[in-house]
């Protein structure tokens, strides 16, 4: 929509175009093959609001970015090819994986991360979402934005001269699904995922919208059991089945877990209770008996499934014997949010 | 007063004297133009308190490095003169643009800013303020301070053995000021400011009172209108009109907003309602009635005049059709607080 | 305990153990004296949880290395062998000394410190301990934590698969002794602690402990007065002795604040009252009437004796004409929490 048009693609801000023209982007053109450049250079300038704004080249280029800075830095590099750049990191509600993930990734690349709490900045309130974003375009060379409605972060980048990116909002979490995908990368091999089947169990919520979008794009096949009521949001699930119809893959939905995994490759679930909706905890947890991901659903998909989640977990919606098991992933997947969004950061600023 | 005198201008930090002579300040001579350097020299070592503490070729000093700065780290520059060096920011409330400003700078200057927020620290309260300054002295190379009483920033500055910076007390905020007058400087060119009339059309508060020195010191004329109640310290003034008289200015109060913009080349308001204010909201509101900046009051004002606002701003005090009109320059007044942030604090480290 | 054993001193990380073969810890060896490195290798990948987990050597390294650095960056170094690292430092009750010298020094170190306060982490509460622990040794090179209970640093340590710094808890606070003993050694020379007396006059408190265990270590007498029901935890007194035994050193127990300090050359104090004690306030002052320590007190003691504390300080517990007059080494004390935490993180991360 408004992100993915060409439009949206210019880059806005003088100085920052400058920046790039300098000694520290032509330092780092000798570490990153060429061929990742060429995927991400388009992503330059551009904001990150959800995962269908990427094209599969896009989306390939990004994963492959973050494989090469986990492989460059766990080597012992210390190349920091955004030294002097910095991302004001607005949080509207608490985080410890997105705040903490930017803040080490951007300091691994020589940039600065300000972690801007509830407390700290208020978006909207003492000052219009509009100067905000005029105000901090002016001394940083990112907003990260985690809010509550999408719209929020979408107006943000509306106004921003720099590049927005959205740390989750009520209907998107594209920075999960680049770690979801790179974990799955990990296990399965960078170029085996299409074909396989990707299942979700669970509440049918925003990290699920970039899942399924970003798994239709690379072919990957869909299934999402959800109980009634908690389906996805059925604009997202029409632009997925479009989505898997271009790259020959499935999409399914269904209100029964043990059809939702069957054969699957890669299980998912995240927790039934979202910040915000602990006072109907006790009719979700109700309404979700069934979809406790165990060793007996488990059971049901691939004898080479993995296990995935977003964190934090609650025991509710994973048993301990999948969820510490050896078919789990999980922290690999943690850690891959630190890699991705290194390479969503290079990227927008044209610095890879 | 305490501030301005040769005495308070000693160095007392025996480590940060010496961390002042090695490669890493020979490397930056070579960058920083030497008129500059030898303007803002006798800045070393000493407190930033209010405006008026600084000589005019001080003043001017610090203004260039400002400009020198913003040329040199939009051209790509990512130079770190400040590399080690480290500023403990203690805010009694909050804040925004300070805080965010001052940590972006020291980051690109190559140092570290702390952020020190009310439920950090509690000035006075947990350990005394004497104990927290020789304490943070030890730690930091440097200490601002935004407080609510100015007896507050000067008694940390009188224990503190690195110089302290006053970001915002119920008296002065020179930082502002700096970023003021360096935005008047890109409209109408550096040296082209002697002469022109700046005009503060609201509350005669801490915004107003070092705007009025420093352009007092500069030789600009100065225009004050605000309702009656709302003046500005009449010590302040008095300080002012003293400067006035050295610089060849005048100076000028009014309590009809029409008077206080004729003929003015730059025309400042600030909010009506401060943080702490919020109780007295309502009769403010009424007693600033007529004070709005709008077009028609505009267009009593030199037809080449330029709006500005230290933000966050509110509609009341400032019409849409000005604030994001073609005369508002109150975005890049805005960044300005980064550029003149960086001068100061490399002034006062001797880095420059 | 736990982390004095063999078997906890295995590296457990595999980015971690391979970034330390690189150029950046290559360049740094020359600027260390390999008796340092020696001393502290063995620390290399290991918890830092209480201070007799040391052995002379190693203690005696960790305060080699943090009178190195000092000596390094007072004169001007802007080495950064910790670039690329990071610490999460989580604190569940505010502090001002501990987060500001270990942001300052990891800083320093050319590493970045994630601050992470009561409203940004609940530990436990929102995430598991274990999940925690997990998830952050992904991101960081260290983790930092200040606790209530002991058993919670404790539990993040058996989880994290990168090093843990106990930055106070219930039962120990090893960061505060590696300062007292730097302070102490600054001003009685570097190899002229052995022998002398050190003195705590108060609360039984965690402080104590490590203070106890440290000064037995190396081969300082320990003479400690509490009142009745304040004395130190009997354990931990019991380990004293054992290590004052081998060292030949003694330890003395009393209720006599007089006999506490009788020839002592170091006296030590803390509040009376710690943070979550506040409801008992009145009954804890009335019970440590007559152990302020003030110039009659200090008569009692060598003629040449220092006063410590690890502030914040409250006048009951110790006179303005102590603690601000000569006798005192509580500012060199606090800087010297910076350099020690420092020795500690390069030491655990084996880039000294």
């Amino acid at each position: 929509m408004l992100f993915t048009s060409t439009a949206s693609r210019v880059l806005l801000k003088h100085s920052f175009q400058k920046a790039t023209t300098t000694a520290t982007t032509t330092r780092c053109l000798s570490s990153t093959p060429a061929s990742i450049q060429n995927a991400v250079a388009s992503l330059k300038g551009q904001h990150f609001m959800s995962i269908d704004q990427l094209s599969k080249d896009e989306l390939n280029g990004l994963l492959d970015l973050s494989h090469h800075y986990k492989a460059q830095y766990d080597s012992g590099s210390t190349d920091q090819p955004l030294k002097g750049d910095s991302v004001s990191m607005i949080f509207q509600k608490r985080s410890t994986r997105t705040r903490v993930s930017t803040e080490t990734g951007m300091n691994k690349l020589g940039g600065h991360a300000l972690f801007l709490g509830p407390s700290d900045i208020q978006l909207g309130v003492n000052e219009s979402m509009k100067d905000t974003a005029l105000v901090l375009s002016r001394f940083n060379s990112l907003i990260l934005a985690r809010v509550f409605a999408h719209s929020d972060v979408t107006e943000l980048a509306e106004h921003s001269t720099v590049p927005v990116i959205n740390a989750l909002s009520d209907m998107h979490h594209p920075l999960q699904t680049l770690a979801d995908i790179m974990a799955m990368q990990q296990h399965f091999g960078a170029d085996q995922l299409e074909g396989k089947t990707v299942s979700w169990v669970g509440d049918g919520n925003n990290v699920l919208h970039d899942l399924m979008l970003g798994s239709a794009i690379l072919g990957m096949n869909v299934q999402i059991a959800t109980p009634t009521g908690y389906e996805p949001d059925a604009t997202i699930l029409a632009k997925t089945q479009e989505l898997a119809n271009a790259s020959g893959s499935s999409v399914m939905t269904t209100t029964v877990a043990d059809e939702g995994v069957a054969g699957a490759h890669a299980i998912f679930t995240d927790t039934w209770v979202s910040m915000g909706q602990e006072e109907e905890a006790a009719k979700r947890l109700a309404e979700f008996e069934g979809y406790q991901v165990n060793n007996a659903l488990m059971a049901k998909a691939d004898p080479n499934a993995v296990f995935l989640h977003c964190l934090p977990r609650h025991p509710e919606e994973v048993h301990d014997e999948v969820f510490y098991g050896p078919q789990s992933i999980v922290f690999p997947e943690a850690e891959n949010r630190m890699w991705t969004v290194m390479a969503v950061m290079a990227a927008q600023l044209g610095k890879v």
